[in-house]
């Protein structure tokens, strides 16, 4: 480079350091303005994340940038960001409190980190929670005397036994509710050991989120869905969105997606280990999509074994799920052993035809996720 | 919602409208400036992507957030879209031609969408490119006569006899390079077909991302390399980074992560198409680490089957470690069938020390992809 070009670049540099001062002036400006905006939702008990709201201001805010040749999807992709960050920041102004006259809630399991999650919003909303943990249950009468609501939220393979030997003699008009990722079993252990009101939750994401805006959770009916409606208004507060569905429906496609996934990122990492791969070499190589792979089954051994040995091992259905998968899986290594090319592209193009417009559209989809983790390189 | 709260949150969401406006001024503002960094860079030489230059520009900005109280990975995560969205732009100036006295290059599949790309890419750097597909062999002798370089990008199935029965006769100071996704055998076809430089590349991307900033680019030396050092830099001021690897290493490694990735997919679609699943109520439940999954997988079945057909049949050495694969799955099957709980989480221990430092890594760059998939969530 000459000194021409150097100097070029420094002054526009001193430019573009400016514009970021005033870009930085303004995102503080418009997360102050957001959450004034929370203050007066909370203060009115209006959910946070208002889908319609959005979507309008979206669709303005791409037009105004079309007209002066910014692209749409740069302005989205800032303001979702930005959103973002507002919904992190609610929880510092705290939510409504939907039921005012509700007597204190127990968490059973209230230490681990699902538990402390709905720890900390029920108590943002003003809710007096107490935590009942494996050593606490030798005052556990004391605990439940008053309780409006009982969440249980333990291991999978203690959930039943717990619910049915120490769950039987709540207060009857007490809510009696469970976090567990599979529904069928729990609701039904839950129904047959207390007579009052009753009800299955899966929240679909994991606690490590910083913000229950956007995410979902699953309610299953139990008993006296009247009792509990403004558990699930308070939830919708917090942002999340409710997806009503039949205990059964749900087991079966969770053995599906959640069983299958977590165990054949398992069996990758398995096998990772026996072949000896050398991950620094294999990210040195790695396009977006293969990064995003490595990182989700890395991900997973981060975690609790225990766990995920309890997701795995929960339902007996899974084991006939991830048993199809491996005929699947051999049947098709039997077309790439007798070198039948033909057969392998006539099943895929069932199988796009049967995913129908699903196909493009994930195919949209993942295209703007591969780009955000290109984004996230640094080297 | 009271007439005082919908007064509030209309004056406040006019106030927002009015920053929303100022931001794309400077979003406007900075994309010029940035366009005009390129200019200088465009005209000096200077490689669009330089990353300790954002990562020092990134690190001052960050420290700025946090003297405003604004969240560091905030104005990152922002300015990181913005710079994707400059690396697109940097299109429109063009790219300097580091070599000049090349003479003209042939794209053997240059209609193909690979041979596109860099049909394109090499245009916009000022080289004369001519495309030669299947139907115009009969002029290949006029289009191979005075070459500086070919570049071979078709079906992996036909390109070595591709190489031997047409490439044998070029120009011997031309270079012969090929853009496959396996890279020994086209490696040793050119070496045999071709006298002069030699070089295979394998480009790690797909063919729909609008910009080589920070994508890999697989260098395998061939012969000659001092004759193509220039391409290589070409290919970097187009943003890409070069890695050089063996041809061996590099195909071995590519069983491992390519083919097995794009067989367990084709597998999981299969999957989820016999067992009937509702792609609809799957989605309904999905948190974002399974909307990423069903959309990784979907995304495949949008594509050409024979492109896949091509890269899973293509490596004999895919078979095995598909092979292997199964029988780590039907393995830890048999754990879970014989409820063998112990030796599964004592498996997921040793595979989480194998990981070591590169899983708690995983599991902090996952959250960030999967917060952003959350972004993008509209309903």
């Amino acid at each position: 480079m000459n000194e021409k070009t150097t100097l070029d670049l420094e002054n526009l540099r001193e430019l573009i350091d400016g514009v970021d001062k005033q870009l930085l002036n303004l995102l503080r400006k418009r997360l102050d303005l957001v959450a004034q905006v929370g203050t007066v939702k909370h203060a009115a008990g209006v959910p946070i994340y208002a889908p319609q709201r959005e979507a309008s201001m979206l669709a303005k805010r791409r037009k105004e940038a079309s007209e002066m040749d910014i692209s749409p999807q740069l302005i989205e992709d800032i303001l979702r960001r930005l959103m973002r960050e507002s919904y992190l920041n609610e929880k510092d102004v705290g939510f409504k409190q939907v039921k005012t006259d509700l007597g204190h809630i127990v968490i059973v399991g209230g230490e681990g980190q699902l538990g402390g999650l709905f720890s900390q919003m029920l108590t943002l909303s003003g809710y007096q929670v107490k935590s009942l943990d494996k050593d606490d249950w030798h005052r556990a009468d004391e605990l439940f005397d008053g309780a409006g609501m009982v969440i249980v939220t333990v291991p999978i393979k203690i959930t039943c036994d717990l619910i049915r030997d120490k769950l039987n003699n709540l207060p009857e008009q007490c809510i009696l509710a469970d976090l567990t990722s599979i529904k069928s079993e729990p609701l039904n252990a839950m129904l047959a050991a207390h007579k009052g009101p009753v009800v299955g939750l899966h929240p679909m994401f994991g606690p490590d989120i910083g913000s229950l805006a956007k995410q979902v959770v699953v309610v299953c009916d139990g008993r006296g869905a009247e009792s509990y409606q403004w558990l699930l208004e308070q939830i919708t507060i917090w942002g999340a969105r409710i997806v009503n569905e039949n205990a059964e429906k749900h087991d079966k496609a969770m053995q599906l997606v959640q069983a299958m996934r977590h165990f054949s990122s398992f069996v990758y990492g398995v096998n990772l280990c026996k072949e000896e791969a050398d991950i620094e070499s294999l990210l040195q190589f790695s396009s977006p999509i293969y990064r995003l792979e490595l990182a989700m089954v890395g991900r997973l051994f981060a975690q609790d074994p225990e766990l995920y040995a309890d997701i795995i091992f929960a339902q007996e259905g899974s084991q006939v799920a991830i048993s199809d998968y491996l005929d699947n899986y051999r049947d098709a290594l039997t077309l790439l052993q007798t070198g039948n090319r033909e057969a392998f592209v006539a099943q895929f193009k069932d199988v796009a035809k049967w995913f129908g417009d699903f196909a493009p559209q994930f195919q949209h989809e993942s295209r703007a996720m591969l780009q955000s983790v290109n984004d996230m390189k640094t080297n």
